[in-house]
């Protein structure tokens, strides 16, 4: 299968010759964030507004031509792959900010505006767009709704679903469908954005966002604690909670920390002695109140024996070093080889025996292995990292078989926040009801009837 | 249009005897929560279980009976309302409460347990469930969860839609979709509980829920203030939202706030010598913390003129008192005589320029009339209440043609939270987009094919 050469004929006069790249400008993209992966695609069509994409998409429905959309490409289980057979459209022009209101506190952009910018854009007006990721200088809002992303934060503002009020998409046939709703309250018929957001580009292109702001805090709290057992962890969870400031609760596991902890003096910031390690932050609006809020919280954890050691940050600096203990990834990709690595959610009160049943399954599979376990515990969203040996990337479908085989006995998700993709899609039937997965059949074939949005991601 | 015998025949068998109830049971109940409207159908359903639902629902498919589902039945728009040829489904038999996690925070009930039976379910745990309505003792999850419900703390928790976690539904043809997830973060696959959050029954029958819960405050904190101009209400509003601890924040017109205030001497905190008036409430978690950041908030406020007049409440009582000020829709029922009400979003930034151009447009339109303002200002929800003389009942859809014009030309949403129903139907198409409205009608399509769901509810 090739592109029809009438139809890429008919693209130019729409979005115009900077509309269109070819031959060394798509050589030179990736797909992917690691490795680079061109798209195998011939064009990367780049419209200019919703409705050079509508006109492009009109066109595409009307000759069956395939399309994968791009945002950042910053996401981890190949949603952005895309063959011969495939018509690349990126959202990279459509990078405006077109509005911020401070009083109702959102933000209108276009789908191609990168979520550093956004957050930029808000903090101008002493305002916060909550989305934290490690990606957000490339990751773009519509690439990030398409996704549902998460991140740090969850625990406090929610995932991206949670931040966005409005949405403009358009679908597989050229419809656009705008809702730019602004208001926390809206009950004028069905959400339709809600289809669109975490549906992986799968049921229409997200072309402009309305997104929820919150007042931009001025205060920031991190701690990092060891903690003597899981039960101390949930424990500790369950009072962190109980600050309203609270914005962070972030698990580390024995084998995550001393790995880090042992190959980067800077990054240690109590000894490695523990089976737990937990970074906590808390984000307000009064330095004295959250300051004795906060104190006040790890004091009390401590009497209660929650805390074997614990490093309070007294800077912005301090509090940033903190955090870089829990966004080691570099090191881990360092340190274990080639490793693959897991995003799912699991209940909270059982995540410790759920690792532990893990690493039961790869030593009774693999023999030796090395592993991995830390993530964001409050949202129930752990990441574990696998590594078996030099073979590693070789038999990735036998790793994953042996994890999500034990975390479907725990009643866990597929994945947390990293989403489907082409990635996990052998396994996405064993993780929904079939009821549940013929309704999203049923759904994705009412909104694209030919099956040509992002093909090749969540199921065909 | 009647329904056929030997429907009725197979259904008794499913349900068994409690499960059916005729004649003089039916006539006993009302689709509506102030008027005594029995529903006009010969029979109500009230399976036990998802799976005899189900079979309910499937042996409907194949005859082509239309359903109406009921929860509670308090909702305002009609969405309830059932005729001859309808089959009433109620969820009231299915009314359990399956489980409560205190450490991940969830409950899973099915549809017919009551909100408050949830939120004192919720209470035993030390734990809080966020939706709170005047309905609260009637409204069922389920109808909450049809018809995303909103209420008084909007503001801190968000509507029904983001206090559900997980959700199973039943479709039209019988197929039970089951996506109960309990976890903040799960990408995996369409998040279908969305479809079936706020579509007012149309797309599916609501079985079971997984609800969020939150840590239960334990210090409550309410103000009502008197403002002397809406650029204050504004300012005070920006204010009260830097602290987190905010969980109400309740504007009130002078024309809601005198008629209350001079029929009530017991809701009269403060003089009625105002334009606006605010109740603003704060919920948190330490008794002194919480009292320091309210009485901050408070002072500041006042001396930076946003407040003439203040009382605080010094107890829980005095906290009721000041919240039944706003709830006194008692007196506007007996005061006012009849008055058709509305439920609108409108950019909070000209909520007073709004309510200032529908009392011209009511004055040009219809000379003499009455009309009181109030809402959840802090989520952009505005209520009005408006009578023009002893016809107003007979012209209400001359004052909705009114009001909605208006509400058009400032950009405004139909409805907040109330819902579109029956009652506000003619008006949807004049609030959504022609691609919007024709996906809605796609996506209906899709799930209720032969258009057995509510048939009257939203559209058809």
């Amino acid at each position: 299968m090739t592109i029809s050469p009438s139809l890429l004929e008919k693209l130019g006069p729409i979005v115009g010759d900077r509309g269109l790249l070819t031959g060394e400008d798509v050589a030179a993209r990736s797909c992917d964030p690691f490795l680079h992966l061109p798209p195998g695609s011939p064009v990367i069509v780049r419209p200019a507004s919703t409705e050079e994409l509508s006109r492009v998409l009109a066109l595409c429905h009307a000759s069956g031509q395939r399309v994968v959309t791009h945002g950042g490409c910053t996401g981890v289980v190949g949603g952005a792959m895309a063959g011969p057979a495939d018509i690349v459209i990126s959202l990279e022009r459509m990078n405006r900010v077109l509005e911020v209101d401070p009083i109702g506190m959102t933000m209108t952009v276009e789908a191609g505006v990168p979520v550093e910018v956004a957050q930029n854009a808000a903090a101008e007006h002493g305002l916060f767009y909550p989305i934290d990721l490690g990606s957000k200088g490339t990751a773009t809002i519509g690439g990030t709704i398409a996704t549902n992303a998460g991140g740090n934060r969850v625990i406090r503002w929610g995932m991206t679903r949670q931040n966005v009020s409005g949405l403009e998409a358009v679908l597989a046939d050229g419809t656009v469908v705008s809702q730019l709703n602004r208001f926390l309250k809206n009950n004028t018929g069905y959400d339709l954005k809600q289809l669109f957001i975490g549906s992986e580009g799968t049921l229409g292109i997200v072309t402009k966002a309305v997104l929820k702001l919150v007042a931009a805090p001025t205060t920031q709290k991190v701690a990092f604690v060891s903690v003597p057992g899981f039960a101390a962890v949930l424990d500790l969870l369950v009072r962190a909670r109980r600050m309203p400031q609270l914005s962070a609760f972030e698990a580390m596991w024995q084998d995550y920390y001393a790995l880090v902890a042992n190959h980067d003096p800077s990054r240690r910031p109590v000894s490695p002695d523990q089976p737990f390690y937990v970074l906590i932050e808390a984000m307000g609006y009064d330095e004295a109140e959250d300051d004795r809020v906060f104190t006040t919280f790890l004091e009390e954890a401590f009497e209660a024996g929650l805390i074997a050691d614990a490093v309070s940050a007294q800077s912005a600096k301090q509090a940033a070093d903190l955090w870089r203990v829990r966004e080691s990834s570099e090191i881990l990709v360092r340190e274990m080889g080639p490793f693959v690595s897991f995003d799912i959610s699991v209940d909270v009160r059982r995540a410790d025996a759920f690792v532990e049943a893990v690493r039961a399954a790869l030593k009774e599979r693999f023999g030796a292995f090395r592993s991995v376990a830390f993530g964001h515990l409050g949202d129930s969203n752990l990441h574990i990292g696998v590594h078996i040996g030099a073979d590693t990337r070789e038999r990735e479908h036998e790793i994953e078989a042996c994890v999500y085989g034990t975390l479907r006995a725990f009643g866990g998700a597929l994945t947390a926040e990293h989403g489907v993709g082409t990635a996990k899609r052998a396994f996405l039937p064993d993780f929904v009801t079939p009821g549940a997965f013929g309704t999203m059949r049923t759904i994705r074939q009412a909104l694209d009837p030919v099956g040509l949005l992002n093909r090749e991601v969540l199921f065909r």
